[in-house]
């Protein structure tokens, strides 16, 4: 548990310097801008821990598969996010004394992460050996106005100085990974130019051939005044710096202004990269760094209008959502359909900086409510596009036919996950994919997406799951063998309740998709169903036998659904009797000891009741609630907002908000001691929804917008604001009423703790 | 399928050399005396593809366990037998020529594996570009009299010479493994010491600081007088050669002696091995290479005479089972309690040379049956030493109490395996453990083991299973979750038959002997009992409840025993359907496809029955044969014998026959293409059990021994010699009759076909 940032409702803030915690604080004060992420690292030299860390979107290594025993069908790589060439560093000598905060006498360290304006702000005291001491601030943002743009202002002030200062702004691509196989460096040198101010490194990876260019143009001040000193130039393989020495006083300012653009090959052509960061850096000195800030602040401050959430009477809740809000913002803006949400974002290297189910059982309802249309949309064009290779993907494990298997981990729609028990048979992410376009349909309205992309995608997601049930003869039903469901801490189970309800809920879905096309958009289907030979008297009307005759394990003397075959053959013991010495038990008990145990990683038939609550009963998931909520570890960050969202609809109000606090500050607090990995990205969109499903009890029903709101009373109010088919809606909700605003143009239709309101434009309705 | 080799009684023959297939020549003509093993390398150079490979029992190299992902409780390291330093090496050359079949035009190759006195010898006539040539015999072996000594005779007749012949034997520690995470080398040079014609090299392991001596001494004679050129040392890191120059002329003979002592510090003193070596040196160059070569011959002789099984009228059979008993008896001499049987034995890097299963399975009852009682005594001992680590590896996994579980993978008594639902899950080996010991007391009668060790180890293997299992309240039975069977292609399934049995049947088992300790060695169970905290009536009384109420899974509509929960939701199509193109599925299918298939990789319920065959009646045993045989694809070698054993018990004698040629040459055949990478070892005994419990009916029942034989229609006749309780018995089978000799000196009692016999010394019993 981490207790050394302050709270404060619009920033993170580290007072004082704590080397122990540098690789956390790299992780939580990380910047990104959808395209570029970059950790806290420092822009001088730092000889301390550190996990150095910028990351490319798209841009990727594909690292050999390494298993102890290879298996049959597992994929030859793991995708692994490179660590991207240094843009930010900046050398600082003091006389002959290197500034390196591991080295220096430091003072007065803050550290800020303004989420309001997206930027990052450090400053210190460092005193050196001789005595002689400087100030320094520096100030760095990734601009969201200008995806391939970061920049920064590093500030000197000289407090006790008669030396020469030499400022060594470099670009380097001899970095490394950490988690490399074999300890190999990924990138190679392709070209270096440079003129004094400006230099250009292109490097390519090893495997793949992405090419970066990582450039930088800087300019020199003292005392606000530019200086054109002599530029010493220090070249080596992969690595260009730039050496300017001023001779300093006390009380001298030294600023440096350091652009950096970074162009890969994803996005131009490779022959115009070196051109292309050269243009940009050019427009961005050009506008200059106070101007690009504001447009890059401006820019944020558009988006909290429509994704803020306010708390009022909890600080420390207050900085933690709003954290989440801006982690998912920095990490996604959803205008390119080739990327997407890895688990950790642009924080770290582990899971590969890949796309895992996350996004779409998690991630897609964040983006559907704070953003535009087209952003939700991109999430599942991407799938869209990967959907030959989750065909191919089925192909290798014997499926055929058009029978698609989406990766549970990928870059580019290839499986490169290596541990059978997930890459084969966690095969429930399949449906989550398929949910995602019904999930996409309800909110936004947008029918044509089913019949231009989603009914292709569900028809081949149909045709794996016919493929995949076996009749049992001793049960005289459709099962489904051989899997692991959500709850990772069971593995290769039979009749997974959550896998069996999700694969009949998608051809049933499928099939009445089926038909609404049909009737709908005749041509598109008749076009569809050619391209991919699609046989609906045999196909569809197998569908339809395996939708009537699928096993779902229940027992009936508990009046639950069965997580799976077999599950109350186990010992049955609440988590809460665990002593506490042995937890998390991922981390205490082996393997083994875990999967014979009876308890959950994380919801799993109750992330089926959440995803399908309107099939179900209140009296049928408060059952199963009551029996699974007890048995759940959550050691997964992705499972206590599903048991959220539930308590909070059950009425559990106390349970509800005790189980959104573990993640409300999961990274912040650090309460798995791991944050110095990176951020737990796609959960954050979980705790998003615990505060607007859970609490405000948003749901979309025949297209409609419900709210149930209720506060916790361990605040005072809260406010969320969602944007729901193109109407901008703020929900506030005190102890004594709720007032919903409409900052619409147009009337709109809400209802509210089951009862339909109008609210004009521009008003507001208040119900106590 | 391999046919390169020429069918013989007694010899293993490659007549024309075939370098596609010198990887599995190199398996298929090694060497090996129980401590040391060497592939059939060449002695001169070979730049083609080669598996070089010399392994010394007991040193081994921990590396480290390479995963994709780790799971909590993963052992530390993966142990590799250790390639050692070669010890065979003569470099030849002739003017300038090197000697090198893959670069010299061969004729008349030749290489024989004479079985009868346990020698590899080779010949070839090789010509090189200038047109010189020359015919080779080199004959080589590992005496198994004098366990540290290797000898080669090399001989050069020189068929169109005129030139210089250069010979240099050499010593090289500077060797790889095939099988190492990053490619690095395992041995480092400690010392060298030479003097003409005499070379010592101590190496070292990089981990576990094994010290092993590879010494030579040679001589060299040319028309058979030894001549004393001037030797010409070249020594590097790790390596050191002496090269002798000849002159020689057309009809001239060469003849180089090379012996070769292996001297390590697992049974000498590290600082003694070079005064080792060269003691065992000075003694072999005393007796010289026609004396010793006799020994060991004779000694290979005595061992036929315990162990022969003779076929009369399938010449391939017979080279199929002589090969099998030669290459066991080649692997395991033994006479040291800390040695084992890997599953390749010293032919292949596969499997690290470590211990599993097999050797209580199926290795235990070959030695039980043709070699002295300590032998098999010593493989018991072998487990009883590892017994604190295997409570220590029970301890990782959260057991307690003195509760065992013994490796499934070991060197040295720790686990070091990486497959979770192997490791953690295959828990039913801790039954063979305890079944080796019912096994060997029940074939010696020697009731001390259990005194003395076997109770201990019994009660610690009790302690685990008292802790595994756990009480179902569903079943209102005690159930064992979360394991993998024998078929390995299940893995994490409940109620595993098998190993549900064999947990019931160790608690029974443990519970008589400590019965049987306590009224017949009261003191002895006293000190154990102190010993090991042992409180009968707290857990020997939970056991009994156990064993009384644990659940075993049955069908009742089919009256078969159930392999585990849930296998008859399976599609259960017979093996025999499948596309042979699919075949084997482990190669053609993914590994989930395989886990939900009914296909059974090796016997599961029926080793269970072949274990316990008194327990059931011969329906019982009919019914689950006929389930269970036509799901089985036999892909492990460990398979086909327990099935052939059943199968000849119920009559099914085709059948019997016919799985019985599944492994009776599975290496000399081929079968599986793998041969390259060493010898089927442990398999090879289930082949030998095949013949003397299959068609032999050989059964040990209350200390009587019983023969039920009956003769292959294919075959003429065919005999085996076992020795029971310090009696040699030979049985011979042919149509009409059984003859059974008593080859000892007193009166011995034997049942055939369930009929009483006695047979006077030295006299036979006939049965028509």
């Amino acid at each position: 548990m981490n207790e050394y940032l302050k709270h404060d409702e619009w920033c993170i803030i580290e007072e004082g310097f704590n080397p122990e915690n540098q690789r956390s604080s790299e992780s939580i004060f990380s910047l990104g801008n959808g395209h570029i992420g970059q950790r806290a690292n420092f822009e001088e030299q730092y000889s301390g821990d550190t996990l150095q860390g910028n990351y490319i979107a798209g841009i990727y290594y594909p690292d050999k598969t390494k298993v102890g025993w290879w298996k049959n069908g597992y994929p030859e790589y793991f995708a692994k996010v490179l660590n991207a060439p240094n843009w930010i560093g900046i050398n600082i000598l003091v006389g002959k004394q290197e500034l390196d905060l591991a080295k220096v006498k430091i003072k007065n360290f803050r550290r800020v992460l303004n989420m309001k304006e997206g930027y990052l702000e450090r400053s210190f005291y460092a005193e050196f050996s001789n005595e002689q001491a400087i100030e320094v601030t520096a100030k760095r943002f990734l601009s969201i106005t200008q995806n391939e743009l970061g920049c920064i202002k590093y500030q000197i002030r000289c407090v006790n100085i008669d030396d020469t200062i030499t400022i060594e702004p470099y670009i380097d691509a001899d970095v490394i990974n950490e988690d490399a196989n074999y300890n190999e460096k990924f990138w190679e040198e392709v070209d270096i130019e440079s003129r004094p101010g400006e230099a250009y490194l292109t490097a390519k990876t090893k495997k793949l051939d992405f090419y970066v260019c990582t450039s930088m143009k800087f300019s020199i001040e003292k005392n606000n005044t530019e200086i054109k000193n002599t530029v010493k130039e220090n070249k080596r393989k992969k690595y260009l710096s730039q050496r300017v020495s001023v001779d300093c006083k006390t009380d001298d300012v030294i600023t440096i202004y350091k652009y950096a653009s970074i162009t890969h090959s994803e996005n131009h052509d490779k022959e115009q990269l070196t051109i292309a960061a050269h243009n940009n850096l050019e427009s961005a000195t050009e506008k200059g760094f106070n101007q690009l800030f504001t447009e890059h602040a401006n820019a944020w401050k558009k988006k909290w209008t429509t994704s803020d959430i306010e708390i009022e009477g909890d600080v420390a809740g207050q900085q933690g959502i709003r954290f989440n809000i801006f982690q998912l913002n920095q990490t996604y803006t959803g205008d390119d359909e080739r990327l997407n949400i890895g688990p950790k974002g642009f924080t770290g290297e582990k899971y590969g900086g890949s796309t895992y189910w996350d996004t779409e059982a998690y991630c897609l309802p964040f983006y559907l409510r704070t953003s535009e249309q087209q952003v939700a949309k991109n999430l599942l064009l991407y799938r869209y596009r990967h959907l030959p290779k989750a065909i191919e993907n089925a192909g290798k494990l014997g499926f055929k036919d058009g029978a698609a298997l989406y990766p549970m981990v990928t870059m580019n729609g290839e499986e490169c996950h290596n541990e059978w028990e997930i890459t084969f048979e966690e095969i429930h992410r399949n449906g989550a994919i398929a949910y995602a376009i019904y999930n996409y349909t309800r909110y936004t309205g947008d029918e044509s997406y089913i019949e231009d992309y989603g009914l292709e995608v569900l028809i081949a997601i149909s045709r794996f799951w016919a493929q995949r049930v076996n009749f049992s003869q001793e049960k005289k039903q459709y099962v489904i063998l051989g899997v692991t469901g959500p709850n990772e801490y069971e593995n290769n189970v039979n009749n997974n309740w959550y896998t069996n309800t999700i694969a009949r809920w998608c051809l049933d879905y499928t099939l009445k998709m089926i038909t609404k096309v049909q009737t709908e958009a005749p041509e598109k289907y008749k076009k569809l169903k050619e391209k991919i030979h699609f046989n609906e008297l045999k196909e569809a009307g197998k569908w339809t036998n395996i939708v009537d005759n699928i096993y779902i394990p229940e027992d009936e003397d508990l009046n639950i659904f069965l997580q799976q075959d077999g599950f109350l053959d186990k010992e049955i013991i609440p988590a809460e009797n665990l002593d506490p010495e042995q937890r998390p038990i991922n981390q205490k008990w082996s393997w083994d000891r875990i999967l014979r145990s009876c308890y959950i990683k994380q919801a799993d038939v109750l992330q089926g009741l959440f995803f399908f609550e309107d099939h179900y009963d209140e009296d049928t998931i408060k059952r199963n609630f009551d029996f699974y909520e007890p048995l759940t570890v959550h050691e997964s960050s992705l499972s206590p907002c599903v048991h959220t969202i539930l308590a909070a609809k059950l009425g559990y109000k106390e349970q509800a908000y005790e189980l959104y606090l573990r993640t409300a500050r999961l990274d912040l607090d650090d309460y798995n001691n791991e944050v110095n990995q990176g951020l737990h990205i796609t959960s954050m969109a979980g705790t998003y929804l615990s505060i607007v499903e859970g609490f405000g009890g948003m749901r979309i029903k025949n297209g409609e917008l419900h709210f149930n709101p209720f506060l916790p009373p361990q605040w005072n109010k809260y406010s969320f604001i969602v944007k729901f088919r193109g109407k901008l809606i703020k929900v506030e909700v005190t102890n004594e009423k709720t007032i919903v605003y409409n900052q619409h143009n147009e009337k709109i239709k809400v209802i509210v703790h089951g009862l339909d309101y109008s609210i004009n434009a521009h008003e507001s309705l208040e119900i106590r």
